[in-house]
């Protein structure tokens, strides 16, 4: 059977869709048990979450448990950071604000071997995890560019004609942040709206996988009514804050002797 | 204002309940997220918890930075275990599986300072975090014994006739398996809800703290009327395995291009 | 497909050997490395391990990416300890030092669910990654009682017959300690070769299974020469170590530039 | 040059004095700093320390980077916490609270080989930095029984009579609680005093080695004008803080703009 | 009230001066120390420190417990250091070897968001422990660029003309050899005299917080005197250190038993 | 005696050559197995091993501990990362990717202090490790520049002139994936054999030292008749990895119970 890198490039390249959780938490036990709930891969984000650069293999390995594919966002256009996450064994890496067609090709350059790019020979654990990882690291890696400015807006045409390019991936916060100076996560309104549904039509048409953040629910479908195809749908912190919170809602909702916490 | 000690141990002892959150993962991160949530007190649980000792005091750190008081449960009546989480600074312990006054009465013993016990001087991270903590500490510290076996209940008397002891905490999963050779968390049918209920009640008539595990919602409210005011109402495993399946399943419902994971 | 916990549990019931590889390095990665060597089970030493309490989650974890099951050798017939183990994940626990039947009793106690015993309910991981985990943990993880000193020998019959274990372990160096004075892992001559082959005679005679440590070779052969068939062969700090010093011993073998560090 | 291990041990055994530093602060950097400072020991306390289980290699293994020899105070009298610490390359352990003879016995039967007593084999760390460990393990590995209750004061002669013992160490906080109902360090005065002289007397005519618990000072050199010769003159969480503390006193003494935190 | 990011800004905004204490420790029971010893602030070193990336949050939590403000010192001028510091809840930054006006610029880019700067959004764990934070970061968060090079100075307007920066804050070390070839802490004489008088000045005229790097002591107390706000009054490494070696000095002062180490 | 940041040195620049063992796992005790392996040195991989950031401490604290002299390997050409394995303690640093002579030039300009370069100052550990190191730190930390590409060879001679370098080191698979598009530790064979015997011709002819990657054997060989001086003989991860595999083969040649894992 193929493995999970071979897979998910077949999936993704084939036209379907999979649901992504997101991970902010570090340990590779909150990662497991998102793996465990279903979804078809998990990101371990090192640009917001709280992970740590020494968290990145044990996630990695947790993620390896469960049926889901791991990715990793970095923190940013630094690549001994995306080499790094793919010789870790990552399937795919999302490298955050890609605002031009020259940083676009920074970013395929430091995620593909020579002599397409200059990415560092040493798999170390991809090849351990991966039968003939370098026969194959090129073609089924994953590389998303985010898209979540202005300025990548306008460079859109040109970030996506860069060979090599696996998707783009929309940070909806960061993209409202800079178009509006409001971040919101909402993207059905608005100038943010325009932008989202352009992004994946340009994406498709060119045969790149259309990407975006969401907490799940109805932007999530939006998202897939749109034609995303890479959709995140919840990430951990959130989840487990909310389902918290929803909890303790609940049972404080009537008066009575837990109504309040008197400190 | 007084501490968080001295302030959990005035609203149990006033008659007050609070409800508890369960905290099963590695790491502060998460126990930081359901301190923020609202939960009156969290429980470090190092006996089927995946925390392991060394994420004991990161743990209790992340919780004193939130406004809950912590809790550790104990793997074992093992009087180190007792003296450590207490040294680190825990506002109470939860010991599994008593099962006899003379178990209680260890249990006692090895919590508070002498005469009354054995406990080892040494509150390295209590005194930090504490003051004037070794004056405080044997009427502040909480120190409940866990009846989850039918043992337990034959000896239930004995046991709740130890001084010392703050209050007691149902398993409901063991108590079940004990009696019925099921585990089941739902007490509110068959033998373990005449014996919940009669816990309830002999641990307030010697002014006994009354504790139990639920995930919250009908369970919790059911041990709330039954007079339990330690109620736990939710573990973060279990809460957000719980929320991340109900993302997913919310968008695989009906058929479409997110439906079905093929792998 | 069966996962591993069923697939182990069927192959050495059913009359299969198994290659065991033996973990005292902390961390997931070097766990990884061994699993994707080939080992059929892996066995994470807390006993004699540099692995600590708090590695025991992410060793699991990582062996769980490879194909290889897991097993934990605790630290002592110390209940929350065995417990702990199988909570975590672990497809079998391997105890030392069980020199009476009464021992041999509790670490079946200490394993099983009422009614059989009085393992406390709370398997975290364990029903994360094994479907109906409550329904075949007591069929199907492996108990495994260590005879490894004079006195386990005296008792033998007594400990084989307890009712629950799945095997036995032989220690030889502390068998050979315990015999003779002397530590040594070659089993194949004096008082400890009889005992080694008694032990395996008399576990089969009861369908348990018969296990042994080797580093491999000769003495991993004459062990399946003598019926053994959970043989570890090899463990992490030895075999880096030994391949290490082979390695400098051939560069140093002749005199030149680089045979002979001056410091 | 002879190592560590028999250096310590000839010092000791040979009538020398050693000043001990005392580890309650995980993590490998401090114990560094500890031991650069100039202590001629450091004892990691894993009883009220806050290091955890998992901190204990990488403790060892910076302080064997300095000049200093390593002990560690275990939690408690569990044998497979001894044997984990000496595997693991301590040069010494203390055993907290042994009260009777049969505990000193049970201590000693821990930390010796067969055939004085029952350590189970496998120093792997120990044998790794320990040239020819087997052969000198039992000589040469320190076995000090803390005497700090008044129940052990009692059973003193008979404690110091068992053999195998190496020393002893008073913990002079506990004894006080136990004898006056105070915990206090200072043990220059009242039913303290006599006992803390007694006990070096009785140590020293058998050649075992006294040792007792000061923060350093007119203490430390009291303790030493009674004859103790393994003398802990300082903790780093007291260090650290009253260094700390020190320093802002000195700022904070005359008012100012810096002489009060506002919040 | 208002919690400790919004206090902080007040007070240094306001002209209040604070005594910051360093930390070169990894974990988080060093900082706990050093937050309970009294420290206005703290700052967790990056750069120089021992702590690693791994470390940020749980030092960041454990401080959280205290009553000190937490800052972080980045590694280096790059943007997702100091994007994730600001994440993981620090109350500012502080940015090494700012030696231009272009340099300053970028800085003050990573740390604000949208339109003034270009911050990614994703405020993982501030946004869970300030309330309102997106509100406020851009005006509470403190972003000090550190001037410790001959360029700097040279350059020392342009910089101190960049909106959005809060302070500067001196590396006496530095400084020193970078004008003199040699570092010392101590700028009361020659070159660095001068330029750390002018910085101050400079500073405070433009109601920026000028801040500096001592021991405590009398070096804190000139820089008091100079105008300085923002003074570091020692760092954990020297202050155990140095405490440790206080002590072993007083007890080895005379001859004795203890007076000299014989290894 | 020298120390071993002054010993290596010497060793290197006075003509001698050392064997080097290569760290890809994380954690101390693996580092510690190599170092009492009997390397000359270790180096520890930050690029293409999975150690993360927050492991460097720890291992360079257990290299410490054995006769072997501690080197790094940094992810990148970025300054903070050369500046932190530095005042960590490092012996040396070895660059991957240097290119060009400006990227040799920034390389030792991080790595040494004013006046030569730009290196912060703050040796937080070396200072703590290295007597007077401030004394020493230029001269005696070694700086290798990795040639691995085919625009380094273009620019091998302008590179090796820049002053402050201390050697080169060959990576054999990144140079041949850049000169053949394949990637081989084989560099005995077609355009890499040249530019390999190229290279430590023209790093000798300036008295550079020469160092390049093998895994040990035939290759380690054939490097030092070229007169490689640090040469790399073997990695752990291959090390273990390879050992497992052998003792595995070598039970399972023949058919019988063990051949075969059913799963
Ligand atoms: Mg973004
Ligand atoms: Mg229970
Ligand atoms: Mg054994
Ligand atoms: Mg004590
Ligand atoms: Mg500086
Ligand atoms: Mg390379």
């Amino acid at each position: 059977m193929p493995d999970v890198l071979s897979r998910l490039h077949t999936r993704l390249t084939g036209g379907e869709s999979v649901l992504n959780g997101w991970l902010h938490l570090p340990g590779g036990v909150s990662a497991e048990v998102m793996g465990q709930a279903g979804y078809d891969t998990l990101t371990i984000d090192l640009q917001h979450g709280l992970i740590g650069d020494g968290g990145l293999v044990s996630s990695l390995q947790a993620i390896a448990a469960t049926p889901a594919a791991a990715l990793v966002r970095v923190p940013w256009l630094h690549p001994p950071d995306l080499m790094r996450a793919l010789d870790a064994g990552a399937a795919g890496v999302i490298c955050p604000m890609v605002d031009t067609a020259e940083q676009a090709g920074a970013l395929v350059h430091a995620c593909r071997y020579a002599p397409q790019g200059g990415r560092s020979y040493g798999p170390t654990r991809a090849s351990l995890v991966y039968p003939d990882y370098l026969g194959r690291a090129d073609t089924q890696t994953l590389v998303f560019a985010m898209i979540e400015t202005a300025l990548a807006l306008q460079n859109l045409d040109a970030i996506l004609d860069i060979p090599g390019l696996s998707g783009v991936y929309v940070g909806p916060a960061d993209l409202s942040l800079s178009l509006t100076g409001t971040a919101t996560l909402d993207f059905r309104q608005g100038r943010a709206a325009e932008a989202v549904a352009h992004i994946a039509r340009e994406a498709e048409r060119r045969h790149l996988i259309p990407g975006i953040f969401t907490q799940g629910g109805d932007l999530a479908r939006h998202a897939i009514s749109l034609g995303y195809r890479f959709i995140t749908a919840g990430s951990d912190v959130a989840l487990l804050g909310g389902a918290a919170k929803a909890v303790l809602a609940d049972l404080r909702v009537a008066p009575g002797p837990a109504a309040a916490p008197s400190y």
